[in-house]
């Protein structure tokens, strides 16, 4: 039986590993497949988050990327999926793969922006490792914490909860900011801490896909606002969400599809939805949209115009593995 | 000016990398440069180990590699970690890059493996990322716990404590034992909890090189009984330690220098000494050896034979980056 990764897409094999026994996991509260594992101790007031990211040559920065921009988004990847769950921050570990050619600069670099990174949010780099390999590949480990039971997850969105996405979406490859993202780490904290989000997820695969997440996780659908949807300058230009660019697609496509924008994608109860956005603009200066609402349609996603007409938008989000769309490289 | 990595070896770009300002990491006990990790949390009972290592094609194991027996190589170098600090492991996340063209049942056999092994231990997978990748490239991340403040280091042992080490060593590549090799949990759970280890440190490098991590971080010299380290008899194939084996090598060479044993190497004060042995025949069929004291003469290797004259051994551990010596692939 034929099942190459590149046929089966990187979704697909997520689905199938995470179905995997894997040990006796004492104390997991949730598991493979949300940003962090989340892992209590008895007896604790806390848990614990666990993530882990790659930041590859030709994968995730192209040959010749500043060390620094590479280590910052090492870091930045880390502690952007803790930032989903609302928690802070606390250790770190990189492991290094690099060519023998490599100048000891380079790692240098890198290693200084992620400490540099990881002290703005009081964490630390603690440890790590180095081995010998064919290109430049690194891998971060990051452990954070939240108070126990109150991990943001993306299972937690109800049919009526308000859709929230913060900054802008869309063109983080062109502009560079998939390298020079700064995480929402305290954007996740007041989120978690003062109780307004039922879900959240950093957009990394582009919204559509990570909105696809919640709805999976949490068992409801979405309907979009497409004019609603906030666009980074970059690919708009100011054109409207559904005027077509230069490159045939139009803006909100890019929004939905790009990915790396490391963006924070969260779900608010009607209830609470009224004072939402003034106790946001009280404490943040980031942007914050609402772009849409769930609905009981599970994993349907649903596009509409500013009145309200039904959009037919169709595209793929990045998936490792398949051939085809490329990312960075 | 000319800092390549293959110039400055693992051990120079370890040892500058871990001088380097990581950002403030509140709790750290024993940061970079120990097997793990050792981090504490204000009011616990209990110290958290991290530790990280790849397990990367061409590297770490040959390419046809059975999958099962890579994650069982995965998982057993992040619990020989745990085990050098006494710790009991708890939560694994694994990160693979695998190329597109790979099989699914490679993943599978490999996150089986590496599933098996943890439960083994009471331990458990609890995420990790998949991403494309030239090569199939894995890296672990453990997370331990130890009763807070007793973890075992390199940095306890004191001059006139006895050397021992467990297993036997040598022609680890050559049995398929580093793929193989049981991490020695029990055992270091065992040494840290009776109070027997001064120091430990699990045998990667080699036992001369992980030895000279011992000496450097307790400010001490070592003298080796060179007749007394176990060989394994891939290695000796009946021979003495200082017989020649048909690759012009020592059968001690091959303990000293070939590595990826993951044995445990520790010391024990000479007043515990004489009830140590017949205390670990109480517990472990598992052979351990004592081949050595501990004396002033700091980062001094001295190795004697039977009858304690001076042997001129000179060999170079395995390091990532430089050229040369060439470990599996």
């Amino acid at each position: 039986m034929d099942e190459r990764l590149e046929r089966l897409g990187e979704r697909e094999v997520i689905r199938r590993l995470t179905a995997l026994p894997g040990g006796e996991a004492g104390g997991m509260r949730t598991g493979p497949g949300d940003d962090c594992a989340v892992v209590e101790s008895p007896g604790r007031a806390e848990d614990w988050l666990l993530t882990s990211d790659p930041v590859i040559e030709g994968v995730h920065f192209l040959p010749g990327t500043e060390a620094e921009r590479i280590g910052h988004k090492l870091v930045g990847r880390l502690f952007s999926d803790i930032a989903a769950m609302g928690g802070e921050p606390l250790w770190v570990l990189i492991d290094v793969a690099a060519p023998g050619e490599t100048q000891f600069g380079v790692l240098e670099g890198i290693y200084r922006a992620a400490g540099d990174l990881a002290e703005k949010y009081g964490a630390g780099i603690v440890g790590g490792d180095t081995s010998a390999g064919e290109r430049l590949a690194l891998h971060g480990f990051a452990v954070g914490r939240v108070p126990a039971g109150t991990a943001l997850t993306r299972a937690g969105a109800r049919a009526g909860d308000r859709i929230y996405v913060t900054g802008e979406l869309g063109g983080s490859l062109q502009s560079g900011r998939h390298l020079d993202f700064e995480p929402r780490i305290a954007e996740g904290i007041w989120l978690r801490s003062e109780g307004w989000a039922s879900s959240a997820i950093d957009i990394s695969d582009g919204l559509a896909g990570d909105l696809a997440h919640i709805l999976e996780s949490s068992g409801v659908g979405a309907v979009l606002d497409a004019a609603a949807v906030p666009v980074s300058a970059v690919v708009s230009e100011g054109r409207g969400n559904l005027e077509r660019c230069a490159d045939g697609l139009l803006p909100l496509e890019h929004a939905l599809f790009d990915g790396e924008d490391f963006e924070l994608l969260f779900t608010v109860h009607p209830e609470r939805e009224r004072f939402f956005i003034s106790a946001w603009q009280n404490v943040f200066d980031l942007r914050c949209t609402c772009i849409g609402y769930l609905t009981k349609k599970a994993r349907v996603i649903e596009y509409v115009d500013e009145v309200g007409r039904a959009l037919n938008i169709r595209g793929e989000s990045h998936e490792h593995f398949r051939k085809g769309r490329a990312r960075t490289g």
